[in-house]
Protein backbone atom coordinates (compact mmCIF):
# COMPACT_ATOMS: atom_id res chain seq x y z
CA UNK A 1 0.00 0.00 0.00
CA UNK A 2 1.74 3.14 -1.15
CA UNK A 3 0.37 6.10 0.65
CA UNK A 4 1.08 10.34 -0.08
CA UNK A 5 0.41 12.62 2.29
CA UNK A 6 -0.35 15.80 1.37
CA UNK A 7 0.63 18.64 3.90
CA UNK A 8 2.83 17.66 6.48
CA UNK A 9 2.46 20.10 9.16
CA UNK A 10 2.31 19.55 12.83
CA UNK A 11 -0.21 16.61 12.92
CA UNK A 12 0.05 15.58 8.98
CA UNK A 13 3.60 15.47 9.89
CA UNK A 14 3.56 13.36 12.58
CA UNK A 15 1.42 10.84 10.94
CA UNK A 16 3.03 10.46 8.17
CA UNK A 17 6.54 9.85 10.29
CA UNK A 18 4.23 7.25 12.53
CA UNK A 19 3.38 5.42 9.82
CA UNK A 20 6.84 5.31 8.17
CA UNK A 21 7.70 3.96 11.55
CA UNK A 22 4.88 1.48 11.11
CA UNK A 23 6.77 -0.17 7.74
CA UNK A 24 4.36 2.04 5.65
CA UNK A 25 5.82 3.05 2.39
CA UNK A 26 4.97 6.89 2.66
CA UNK A 27 5.71 9.72 0.38
CA UNK A 28 5.30 13.21 1.26
CA UNK A 29 4.48 16.65 -0.56
CA UNK A 30 4.44 20.33 1.26
CA UNK A 31 4.58 23.31 0.17
CA UNK A 32 6.83 24.04 2.99
CA UNK A 33 10.36 22.51 2.30
CA UNK A 34 11.43 22.32 6.04
CA UNK A 35 8.26 20.26 7.17
CA UNK A 36 9.17 17.71 4.38
CA UNK A 37 12.55 17.64 5.35
CA UNK A 38 11.40 16.34 9.29
CA UNK A 39 9.85 13.53 7.52
CA UNK A 40 12.37 12.59 5.02
CA UNK A 41 15.01 12.61 7.78
CA UNK A 42 12.30 9.83 9.50
CA UNK A 43 12.74 7.66 6.38
CA UNK A 44 9.61 8.83 4.11
CA UNK A 45 9.90 9.69 0.04
CA UNK A 46 9.32 12.82 -0.81
CA UNK A 47 7.77 14.33 -4.01
CA UNK A 48 8.39 17.71 -5.92
CA UNK A 49 4.64 18.21 -6.44
CA UNK A 50 1.18 16.96 -5.68
CA UNK A 51 0.69 15.86 -9.02
CA UNK A 52 3.77 13.47 -8.81
CA UNK A 53 2.95 12.48 -5.26
CA UNK A 54 -0.36 11.42 -6.26
CA UNK A 55 -0.50 9.86 -9.52
CA UNK A 56 0.84 6.72 -8.15
CA UNK A 57 -0.68 6.38 -4.55
CA UNK A 58 -3.42 3.90 -2.98
CA UNK A 59 -4.20 5.85 -0.36
CA UNK A 60 -3.86 9.81 -0.40
CA UNK A 61 -3.87 11.54 3.46
CA UNK A 62 -4.84 15.32 3.39
CA UNK A 63 -3.64 17.28 6.34
CA UNK A 64 -4.42 21.10 5.68
CA UNK A 65 -5.55 24.15 7.40
CA UNK A 66 -8.61 25.07 6.08
CA UNK A 67 -11.92 23.05 4.84
CA UNK A 68 -11.70 25.11 1.67
CA UNK A 69 -8.11 23.90 1.06
CA UNK A 70 -9.21 20.74 1.55
CA UNK A 71 -11.95 20.61 -0.66
CA UNK A 72 -9.96 21.78 -3.06
CA UNK A 73 -6.88 19.33 -2.78
CA UNK A 74 -8.81 16.51 -3.03
CA UNK A 75 -10.96 17.29 -5.49
CA UNK A 76 -7.90 17.97 -7.68
CA UNK A 77 -6.57 14.51 -6.50
CA UNK A 78 -9.31 12.61 -6.95
CA UNK A 79 -8.80 13.62 -10.95
CA UNK A 80 -5.36 12.60 -10.63
CA UNK A 81 -5.78 9.09 -8.77
CA UNK A 82 -7.08 5.95 -10.54
CA UNK A 83 -10.33 4.12 -9.73
CA UNK A 84 -10.70 2.22 -6.16
CA UNK A 85 -7.92 4.30 -4.82
CA UNK A 86 -9.01 6.16 -1.34
CA UNK A 87 -8.49 9.74 -0.11
CA UNK A 88 -8.36 10.07 3.53
CA UNK A 89 -8.42 13.69 5.22
CA UNK A 90 -7.22 14.14 8.73
CA UNK A 91 -7.91 17.91 9.00
CA UNK A 92 -10.62 19.16 11.39
CA UNK A 93 -13.33 20.46 8.55
CA UNK A 94 -16.81 21.14 8.49
CA UNK A 95 -19.31 18.39 7.81
CA UNK A 96 -20.19 20.49 4.34
CA UNK A 97 -16.56 20.19 2.84
CA UNK A 98 -16.40 16.42 3.90
CA UNK A 99 -19.39 16.00 1.52
CA UNK A 100 -17.98 18.09 -0.75
CA UNK A 101 -14.53 16.26 -0.62
CA UNK A 102 -16.50 13.08 -0.58
CA UNK A 103 -18.70 14.15 -3.67
CA UNK A 104 -15.30 15.04 -5.77
CA UNK A 105 -14.24 11.37 -5.06
CA UNK A 106 -16.99 9.71 -5.91
CA UNK A 107 -17.09 11.59 -9.37
CA UNK A 108 -13.92 9.73 -9.99
CA UNK A 109 -14.78 6.57 -8.27
CA UNK A 110 -12.44 7.38 -5.98
CA UNK A 111 -13.08 6.80 -1.92
CA UNK A 112 -13.80 9.42 0.29
CA UNK A 113 -12.82 8.90 4.64
CA UNK A 114 -12.83 11.33 6.95
CA UNK A 115 -10.50 10.91 9.82
CA UNK A 116 -10.50 13.53 12.43
CA UNK A 117 -7.67 13.15 15.12
CA UNK A 118 -8.07 13.49 18.52
CA UNK A 119 -5.20 15.44 20.92
CA UNK A 120 -1.68 16.58 20.26
CA UNK A 121 0.71 16.44 17.42
CA UNK A 122 3.53 14.44 20.14
CA UNK A 123 0.86 11.96 20.71
CA UNK A 124 0.33 11.76 17.06
CA UNK A 125 3.81 10.73 16.81
CA UNK A 126 3.40 8.09 19.22
CA UNK A 127 0.25 6.55 17.65
CA UNK A 128 -1.56 7.63 21.06
CA UNK A 129 -4.38 9.48 19.33
CA UNK A 130 -7.94 8.75 19.13
CA UNK A 131 -9.48 8.46 16.00
CA UNK A 132 -13.27 9.76 14.22
CA UNK A 133 -14.03 8.37 11.26
CA UNK A 134 -16.57 7.91 8.90
CA UNK A 135 -16.80 6.97 5.09
CA UNK A 136 -16.77 4.62 2.25
CA UNK A 137 -17.42 1.29 4.09
CA UNK A 138 -14.63 -0.61 2.23
CA UNK A 139 -12.37 1.99 2.42
CA UNK A 140 -12.70 2.00 6.28
CA UNK A 141 -12.11 -1.46 6.13
CA UNK A 142 -8.64 -1.64 3.82
CA UNK A 143 -7.11 1.04 6.44
CA UNK A 144 -7.56 -0.69 9.34
CA UNK A 145 -3.62 -1.26 9.67
CA UNK A 146 -3.06 2.73 8.66
CA UNK A 147 -5.78 3.11 11.62
CA UNK A 148 -4.16 0.49 14.17
CA UNK A 149 -0.88 2.49 13.19
CA UNK A 150 -2.46 5.82 13.58
CA UNK A 151 -4.00 5.47 16.69
CA UNK A 152 -4.70 4.14 19.65
CA UNK A 153 -8.26 3.60 19.49
CA UNK A 154 -10.78 4.16 16.23
CA UNK A 155 -14.19 5.50 16.63
CA UNK A 156 -16.41 4.55 13.66
CA UNK A 157 -19.33 6.96 13.09
CA UNK A 158 -21.89 6.62 9.88
CA UNK A 159 -20.64 8.59 7.99
CA UNK A 160 -17.96 11.84 6.97
CA UNK A 161 -20.92 14.35 8.50
CA UNK A 162 -20.80 12.28 12.52
CA UNK A 163 -17.29 12.08 11.89
CA UNK A 164 -16.43 15.58 11.11
CA UNK A 165 -19.10 17.02 13.64
CA UNK A 166 -18.15 14.74 16.31
CA UNK A 167 -14.59 16.37 16.43
CA UNK A 168 -16.15 20.29 16.21
CA UNK A 169 -18.28 19.58 18.87
CA UNK A 170 -15.42 18.20 21.24
CA UNK A 171 -13.46 21.22 20.56
CA UNK A 172 -16.47 23.56 20.47
CA UNK A 173 -17.21 21.74 24.36
CA UNK A 174 -13.35 21.70 25.63
CA UNK A 175 -12.45 25.57 23.75
CA UNK A 176 -15.71 26.57 25.52
CA UNK A 177 -14.96 25.15 28.85
CA UNK A 178 -11.03 27.14 28.90
CA UNK A 179 -12.77 30.38 28.26
CA UNK A 180 -15.47 29.58 30.83
CA UNK A 181 -12.68 28.91 33.09
CA UNK A 182 -11.04 32.27 32.26
CA UNK A 183 -13.88 33.80 33.52
CA UNK A 184 -13.87 32.14 36.68
CA UNK A 185 -10.35 32.30 37.41
CA UNK A 186 -10.43 36.38 36.53
CA UNK A 187 -13.80 36.39 39.14
CA UNK A 188 -12.02 34.82 41.90
CA UNK A 189 -8.94 37.13 41.68
CA UNK A 190 -10.69 40.52 41.65
CA UNK A 191 -12.38 39.09 44.93
CA UNK A 192 -8.40 38.46 46.40
CA UNK A 193 -8.39 34.20 46.55
CA UNK A 194 -5.04 33.22 46.13
CA UNK A 195 -4.35 31.54 43.19
CA UNK A 196 -3.03 28.33 44.71
CA UNK A 197 -5.64 28.11 46.89
CA UNK A 198 -8.38 28.43 43.80
CA UNK A 199 -6.25 26.10 42.35
CA UNK A 200 -6.39 23.19 45.03
CA UNK A 201 -10.26 24.35 46.43
CA UNK A 202 -11.63 23.78 42.72
CA UNK A 203 -10.18 20.19 42.30
CA UNK A 204 -13.24 19.95 45.14
CA UNK A 205 -16.23 20.94 43.33
CA UNK A 206 -17.89 20.46 39.57
CA UNK A 207 -16.19 23.03 38.09
CA UNK A 208 -12.98 20.74 37.52
CA UNK A 209 -12.88 19.26 33.46
CA UNK A 210 -10.07 18.02 31.25
CA UNK A 211 -9.26 21.82 30.75
CA UNK A 212 -8.97 22.95 33.94
CA UNK A 213 -6.36 19.55 34.65
CA UNK A 214 -4.32 20.48 31.82
CA UNK A 215 -4.61 24.19 31.12
CA UNK A 216 -5.39 26.36 34.52
CA UNK A 217 -1.74 25.68 35.82
CA UNK A 218 -1.10 27.55 32.64
CA UNK A 219 -3.40 29.94 33.19
CA UNK A 220 -2.28 30.85 36.67
CA UNK A 221 1.58 30.99 35.36
CA UNK A 222 0.77 32.89 32.57
CA UNK A 223 2.12 30.18 30.13
CA UNK A 224 0.92 31.32 26.79
CA UNK A 225 3.22 29.33 24.77
CA UNK A 226 1.32 27.58 22.18
CA UNK A 227 0.18 24.18 22.05
CA UNK A 228 -3.21 24.63 20.59
CA UNK A 229 -3.56 28.14 19.69
CA UNK A 230 -6.05 30.65 20.07
CA UNK A 231 -7.02 31.26 16.40
CA UNK A 232 -7.08 27.16 15.54
CA UNK A 233 -9.31 27.13 18.72
CA UNK A 234 -11.33 29.99 16.88
CA UNK A 235 -11.44 28.18 13.55
CA UNK A 236 -12.88 25.02 15.00
CA UNK A 237 -15.39 27.13 17.58
CA UNK A 238 -16.81 28.53 14.53
CA UNK A 239 -16.68 25.65 12.10
CA UNK A 240 -18.77 24.36 14.70
CA UNK A 241 -21.28 27.24 14.94
CA UNK A 242 -22.08 27.28 11.44
CA UNK A 243 -23.01 23.57 11.32
CA UNK A 244 -24.83 23.96 14.06
CA UNK A 245 -26.37 27.14 12.00
CA UNK A 246 -26.98 24.77 8.83
CA UNK A 247 -29.13 22.47 11.29
CA UNK A 248 -31.08 25.22 12.53
CA UNK A 249 -29.60 24.94 16.26
CA UNK A 250 -28.39 28.39 17.96
CA UNK A 251 -26.03 27.80 20.16
CA UNK A 252 -25.08 31.04 22.16
CA UNK A 253 -23.35 30.11 24.65
CA UNK A 254 -20.32 28.51 22.09
CA UNK A 255 -21.15 32.03 20.32
CA UNK A 256 -19.70 33.95 23.45
CA UNK A 257 -16.50 31.70 23.73
CA UNK A 258 -16.14 32.44 20.11
CA UNK A 259 -16.59 35.82 20.37
CA UNK A 260 -13.84 36.00 23.33
CA UNK A 261 -11.75 33.94 21.07
CA UNK A 262 -11.76 36.38 18.33
CA UNK A 263 -11.58 39.49 21.25
CA UNK A 264 -7.91 37.52 22.16
CA UNK A 265 -6.86 37.14 18.54
CA UNK A 266 -7.73 40.76 18.02
CA UNK A 267 -5.81 41.87 20.81
CA UNK A 268 -3.00 40.04 19.31
CA UNK A 269 -2.75 36.41 20.90
CA UNK A 270 -4.09 34.77 18.30
CA UNK A 271 -0.90 32.96 17.95
CA UNK A 272 -0.87 32.38 21.34
CA UNK A 273 -2.08 29.17 23.00
CA UNK A 274 -5.85 29.16 23.97
CA UNK A 275 -5.57 29.80 27.65
CA UNK A 276 -4.13 33.01 26.51
CA UNK A 277 -8.23 33.82 25.75
CA UNK A 278 -7.73 34.43 29.99
CA UNK A 279 -6.35 37.80 28.95
CA UNK A 280 -8.84 39.47 27.63
CA UNK A 281 -10.10 39.28 31.17
CA UNK A 282 -7.03 39.45 33.42
CA UNK A 283 -5.33 42.10 31.90
CA UNK A 284 -8.39 44.17 32.66
CA UNK A 285 -7.53 43.86 36.96
CA UNK A 286 -4.87 46.10 37.70
CA UNK A 287 -5.67 48.36 34.80
CA UNK A 288 -2.57 47.45 32.92
CA UNK B 1 -20.64 24.28 72.61
CA UNK B 2 -24.88 24.85 72.03
CA UNK B 3 -25.51 24.97 68.43
CA UNK B 4 -28.57 26.43 66.93
CA UNK B 5 -29.26 25.31 63.21
CA UNK B 6 -31.98 27.88 61.55
CA UNK B 7 -33.10 26.68 58.45
CA UNK B 8 -32.98 22.66 58.00
CA UNK B 9 -33.97 22.23 54.51
CA UNK B 10 -31.63 19.49 52.49
CA UNK B 11 -28.39 20.92 52.79
CA UNK B 12 -28.90 22.64 56.10
CA UNK B 13 -30.88 19.39 57.73
CA UNK B 14 -28.10 16.84 56.83
CA UNK B 15 -25.95 19.26 58.58
CA UNK B 16 -27.88 19.42 61.52
CA UNK B 17 -28.08 15.37 61.63
CA UNK B 18 -24.99 15.20 60.85
CA UNK B 19 -23.36 17.65 63.69
CA UNK B 20 -25.55 15.52 66.38
CA UNK B 21 -24.04 12.08 64.95
CA UNK B 22 -21.13 13.47 65.87
CA UNK B 23 -21.83 14.43 69.61
CA UNK B 24 -22.71 17.84 69.38
CA UNK B 25 -25.66 19.72 71.08
CA UNK B 26 -27.95 20.98 68.57
CA UNK B 27 -31.13 22.34 68.59
CA UNK B 28 -33.52 23.12 65.36
CA UNK B 29 -35.77 25.91 63.49
CA UNK B 30 -37.48 26.00 60.76
CA UNK B 31 -40.52 27.02 59.30
CA UNK B 32 -41.06 23.73 58.01
CA UNK B 33 -42.57 21.50 60.42
CA UNK B 34 -41.62 18.17 58.33
CA UNK B 35 -38.38 19.38 57.80
CA UNK B 36 -37.54 19.86 61.81
CA UNK B 37 -38.98 16.33 62.43
CA UNK B 38 -36.14 14.95 60.60
CA UNK B 39 -33.77 16.08 62.60
CA UNK B 40 -35.29 15.63 65.97
CA UNK B 41 -36.22 11.92 64.73
CA UNK B 42 -31.86 11.76 64.42
CA UNK B 43 -31.92 13.38 67.71
CA UNK B 44 -31.95 17.21 67.79
CA UNK B 45 -33.82 19.14 70.34
CA UNK B 46 -36.39 21.46 68.19
CA UNK B 47 -37.20 25.31 68.83
CA UNK B 48 -40.95 26.83 68.70
CA UNK B 49 -39.20 30.49 67.90
CA UNK B 50 -35.90 31.67 66.13
CA UNK B 51 -35.90 33.74 69.21
CA UNK B 52 -35.97 30.93 71.63
CA UNK B 53 -33.43 28.72 69.31
CA UNK B 54 -31.12 31.49 69.55
CA UNK B 55 -31.32 32.75 73.19
CA UNK B 56 -28.88 30.17 74.73
CA UNK B 57 -26.59 29.26 71.92
CA UNK B 58 -23.01 29.61 71.74
CA UNK B 59 -23.16 29.42 68.08
CA UNK B 60 -26.22 29.76 65.33
CA UNK B 61 -26.06 28.06 61.68
CA UNK B 62 -28.10 29.68 59.14
CA UNK B 63 -29.06 27.75 56.29
CA UNK B 64 -31.51 29.68 53.83
CA UNK B 65 -32.46 29.65 50.37
CA UNK B 66 -31.64 33.35 49.24
CA UNK B 67 -28.96 35.95 50.66
CA UNK B 68 -31.44 38.42 51.75
CA UNK B 69 -33.04 35.89 53.80
CA UNK B 70 -29.57 35.30 55.22
CA UNK B 71 -28.21 38.87 55.55
CA UNK B 72 -31.92 39.58 57.60
CA UNK B 73 -32.09 36.40 59.75
CA UNK B 74 -28.25 36.96 60.86
CA UNK B 75 -28.69 40.93 61.75
CA UNK B 76 -32.31 39.29 63.89
CA UNK B 77 -30.25 36.38 65.37
CA UNK B 78 -26.93 39.01 65.96
CA UNK B 79 -29.28 41.14 68.40
CA UNK B 80 -30.49 38.22 70.47
CA UNK B 81 -26.62 36.28 71.07
CA UNK B 82 -24.36 37.22 73.91
CA UNK B 83 -21.46 39.07 73.16
CA UNK B 84 -18.49 36.64 71.85
CA UNK B 85 -21.33 33.78 70.40
CA UNK B 86 -20.47 32.69 66.67
CA UNK B 87 -22.75 32.84 63.52
CA UNK B 88 -21.93 30.36 60.65
CA UNK B 89 -23.91 30.90 57.72
CA UNK B 90 -23.64 28.37 55.35
CA UNK B 91 -25.82 28.74 52.39
CA UNK B 92 -24.68 29.67 49.34
CA UNK B 93 -25.01 33.68 48.92
CA UNK B 94 -22.89 36.80 47.73
CA UNK B 95 -20.50 38.40 48.92
CA UNK B 96 -21.91 41.53 49.59
CA UNK B 97 -24.47 39.66 51.83
CA UNK B 98 -22.02 38.31 53.79
CA UNK B 99 -20.63 41.86 54.34
CA UNK B 100 -23.82 43.01 55.90
CA UNK B 101 -23.80 39.58 58.03
CA UNK B 102 -20.61 40.42 59.14
CA UNK B 103 -21.26 43.95 59.50
CA UNK B 104 -25.15 43.28 61.71
CA UNK B 105 -22.47 40.67 63.90
CA UNK B 106 -19.82 42.91 64.84
CA UNK B 107 -22.09 46.14 65.49
CA UNK B 108 -22.94 42.96 68.49
CA UNK B 109 -19.88 42.22 69.57
CA UNK B 110 -21.27 38.66 67.48
CA UNK B 111 -18.59 37.11 65.47
CA UNK B 112 -19.63 35.67 61.49
CA UNK B 113 -17.91 33.13 59.68
CA UNK B 114 -19.23 32.03 56.22
CA UNK B 115 -18.93 28.26 55.68
CA UNK B 116 -19.49 27.48 52.26
CA UNK B 117 -20.62 23.62 51.26
CA UNK B 118 -19.53 22.01 47.95
CA UNK B 119 -21.50 18.21 46.50
CA UNK B 120 -24.85 17.49 47.61
CA UNK B 121 -26.93 17.34 50.61
CA UNK B 122 -26.23 13.17 50.42
CA UNK B 123 -22.37 13.58 50.81
CA UNK B 124 -23.55 16.21 53.75
CA UNK B 125 -25.28 13.09 55.60
CA UNK B 126 -21.94 11.40 55.58
CA UNK B 127 -19.75 14.50 56.19
CA UNK B 128 -17.72 13.94 52.89
CA UNK B 129 -18.48 17.80 51.93
CA UNK B 130 -15.63 20.26 51.07
CA UNK B 131 -16.12 23.04 53.82
CA UNK B 132 -15.21 26.72 51.57
CA UNK B 133 -14.40 29.23 55.09
CA UNK B 134 -13.89 32.83 55.52
CA UNK B 135 -14.34 35.20 58.04
CA UNK B 136 -13.46 36.08 62.05
CA UNK B 137 -10.59 34.33 62.66
CA UNK B 138 -10.84 33.47 66.58
CA UNK B 139 -14.48 32.08 65.79
CA UNK B 140 -12.82 29.67 62.67
CA UNK B 141 -10.14 28.07 65.00
CA UNK B 142 -13.38 27.59 68.27
CA UNK B 143 -14.58 25.52 65.44
CA UNK B 144 -12.10 23.59 64.51
CA UNK B 145 -14.05 20.11 65.59
CA UNK B 146 -17.36 21.18 63.71
CA UNK B 147 -15.74 21.51 60.73
CA UNK B 148 -14.04 18.38 61.40
CA UNK B 149 -17.19 16.67 61.88
CA UNK B 150 -19.31 18.26 59.04
CA UNK B 151 -16.74 17.99 55.85
CA UNK B 152 -13.76 15.73 54.47
CA UNK B 153 -11.40 18.79 54.07
CA UNK B 154 -11.79 22.37 54.54
CA UNK B 155 -10.55 25.00 52.76
CA UNK B 156 -9.30 28.54 54.48
CA UNK B 157 -9.67 31.81 52.54
CA UNK B 158 -8.70 35.30 53.47
CA UNK B 159 -12.77 36.49 54.46
CA UNK B 160 -15.83 36.30 54.12
CA UNK B 161 -15.38 37.72 50.37
CA UNK B 162 -13.30 34.71 49.17
CA UNK B 163 -15.27 31.95 50.59
CA UNK B 164 -18.49 33.19 49.51
CA UNK B 165 -17.25 34.21 45.97
CA UNK B 166 -15.33 30.96 45.51
CA UNK B 167 -18.18 28.63 45.94
CA UNK B 168 -20.17 31.17 43.77
CA UNK B 169 -17.25 30.96 40.86
CA UNK B 170 -16.66 27.38 41.28
CA UNK B 171 -21.15 26.75 40.42
CA UNK B 172 -20.77 29.37 37.43
CA UNK B 173 -17.84 27.21 35.90
CA UNK B 174 -19.51 24.23 36.36
CA UNK B 175 -23.29 25.17 35.46
CA UNK B 176 -21.56 27.09 32.36
CA UNK B 177 -20.03 23.45 31.45
CA UNK B 178 -23.31 21.74 31.64
CA UNK B 179 -24.87 24.09 29.73
CA UNK B 180 -21.90 24.21 27.24
CA UNK B 181 -22.57 20.41 27.07
CA UNK B 182 -25.80 20.52 26.47
CA UNK B 183 -25.35 22.46 23.08
CA UNK B 184 -22.59 19.84 22.07
CA UNK B 185 -25.28 17.09 22.71
CA UNK B 186 -27.81 19.03 20.38
CA UNK B 187 -25.53 19.44 17.63
CA UNK B 188 -24.29 15.57 18.03
CA UNK B 189 -27.47 14.70 17.56
CA UNK B 190 -28.84 16.75 14.68
CA UNK B 191 -25.64 15.22 12.99
CA UNK B 192 -26.83 11.93 13.80
CA UNK B 193 -24.50 10.81 15.89
CA UNK B 194 -25.47 8.05 17.92
CA UNK B 195 -25.90 8.80 22.09
CA UNK B 196 -23.92 6.02 22.85
CA UNK B 197 -21.25 6.65 20.40
CA UNK B 198 -20.85 9.95 21.57
CA UNK B 199 -20.60 9.52 25.15
CA UNK B 200 -17.54 7.06 24.30
CA UNK B 201 -15.94 8.67 21.89
CA UNK B 202 -15.97 12.18 24.09
CA UNK B 203 -13.85 10.49 26.90
CA UNK B 204 -11.05 10.70 24.60
CA UNK B 205 -11.27 14.31 24.06
CA UNK B 206 -10.64 17.59 25.58
CA UNK B 207 -14.10 17.91 26.46
CA UNK B 208 -14.30 15.78 29.14
CA UNK B 209 -15.18 17.33 32.71
CA UNK B 210 -16.41 16.35 36.06
CA UNK B 211 -20.23 17.47 34.41
CA UNK B 212 -19.96 15.38 31.65
CA UNK B 213 -18.80 12.42 33.87
CA UNK B 214 -21.60 12.42 36.34
CA UNK B 215 -24.42 14.57 34.00
CA UNK B 216 -23.94 13.33 30.40
CA UNK B 217 -26.17 9.98 31.06
CA UNK B 218 -28.37 11.63 32.40
CA UNK B 219 -29.01 14.54 29.73
CA UNK B 220 -29.03 10.67 27.24
CA UNK B 221 -31.23 9.62 28.97
CA UNK B 222 -33.50 12.38 29.73
CA UNK B 223 -33.67 11.84 33.21
CA UNK B 224 -34.64 15.65 34.59
CA UNK B 225 -34.79 14.61 38.59
CA UNK B 226 -33.84 16.87 40.48
CA UNK B 227 -30.05 16.48 42.48
CA UNK B 228 -29.64 20.55 42.13
CA UNK B 229 -32.34 22.20 40.16
CA UNK B 230 -32.41 24.34 37.22
CA UNK B 231 -33.52 27.41 39.19
CA UNK B 232 -30.67 26.64 42.09
CA UNK B 233 -28.11 26.70 39.57
CA UNK B 234 -29.47 29.80 38.01
CA UNK B 235 -29.78 31.65 41.44
CA UNK B 236 -25.94 31.10 41.95
CA UNK B 237 -24.81 32.15 38.06
CA UNK B 238 -26.74 34.93 38.25
CA UNK B 239 -25.06 35.75 42.62
CA UNK B 240 -21.77 35.17 40.36
CA UNK B 241 -22.18 37.63 37.78
CA UNK B 242 -23.57 40.72 40.11
CA UNK B 243 -20.06 39.76 42.05
CA UNK B 244 -18.24 40.22 38.65
CA UNK B 245 -20.27 43.38 37.73
CA UNK B 246 -19.61 44.94 41.55
CA UNK B 247 -15.64 44.39 40.43
CA UNK B 248 -15.92 45.85 36.96
CA UNK B 249 -15.56 42.49 35.33
CA UNK B 250 -17.44 41.28 32.16
CA UNK B 251 -17.97 37.01 32.12
CA UNK B 252 -20.63 36.74 29.00
CA UNK B 253 -20.24 33.62 28.16
CA UNK B 254 -21.18 32.99 32.27
CA UNK B 255 -24.18 35.32 31.44
CA UNK B 256 -25.19 33.66 28.18
CA UNK B 257 -25.45 30.16 30.36
CA UNK B 258 -27.51 32.19 32.42
CA UNK B 259 -29.77 33.22 29.72
CA UNK B 260 -30.41 29.24 28.65
CA UNK B 261 -30.59 28.52 32.19
CA UNK B 262 -33.88 30.88 32.65
CA UNK B 263 -35.04 30.02 28.74
CA UNK B 264 -35.44 26.83 31.03
CA UNK B 265 -37.08 27.83 33.84
CA UNK B 266 -39.11 29.73 31.66
CA UNK B 267 -39.95 26.71 29.65
CA UNK B 268 -41.31 25.24 33.21
CA UNK B 269 -38.22 23.33 33.83
CA UNK B 270 -36.97 25.54 36.71
CA UNK B 271 -37.71 22.55 39.47
CA UNK B 272 -35.83 20.11 36.81
CA UNK B 273 -32.15 19.04 37.46
CA UNK B 274 -29.91 21.76 35.92
CA UNK B 275 -29.48 19.24 32.97
CA UNK B 276 -33.07 19.50 31.98
CA UNK B 277 -31.29 23.38 30.86
CA UNK B 278 -30.71 21.18 27.37
CA UNK B 279 -34.65 20.60 26.98
CA UNK B 280 -34.51 24.20 25.81
CA UNK B 281 -32.11 22.68 22.61
CA UNK B 282 -33.21 19.08 22.41
CA UNK B 283 -36.79 19.73 22.00
CA UNK B 284 -36.39 21.58 19.08
CA UNK B 285 -35.22 18.81 17.31
CA UNK B 286 -37.70 16.94 16.07
CA UNK B 287 -40.54 19.53 16.28
CA UNK B 288 -41.93 18.79 19.61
Amino acid sequence: MRITSIGVGNMGGAVARRLTQGGFNVTVFDLDDSAMHRCVAAGTARSESMEEGVSDADVVITSLPTPALVARTVAQAAELLPEGSIVMDISTIDPQAARAAGASCAEHGVRFVSCALGKTPGHAENGQIPLFVGGEATAINELAAVFGQMGEKTYYFDDVEGATTFKLVSNMIGMTNVATLSEGLALARRAGIDDGLFSEALQDTGAVSFQSDVRLPWLIEGDWSTRFSVDLAAKDVSLALEAAQARGLDAPISRAALEQLKAASSQGYGGNDVVAVARVYLEGETGE
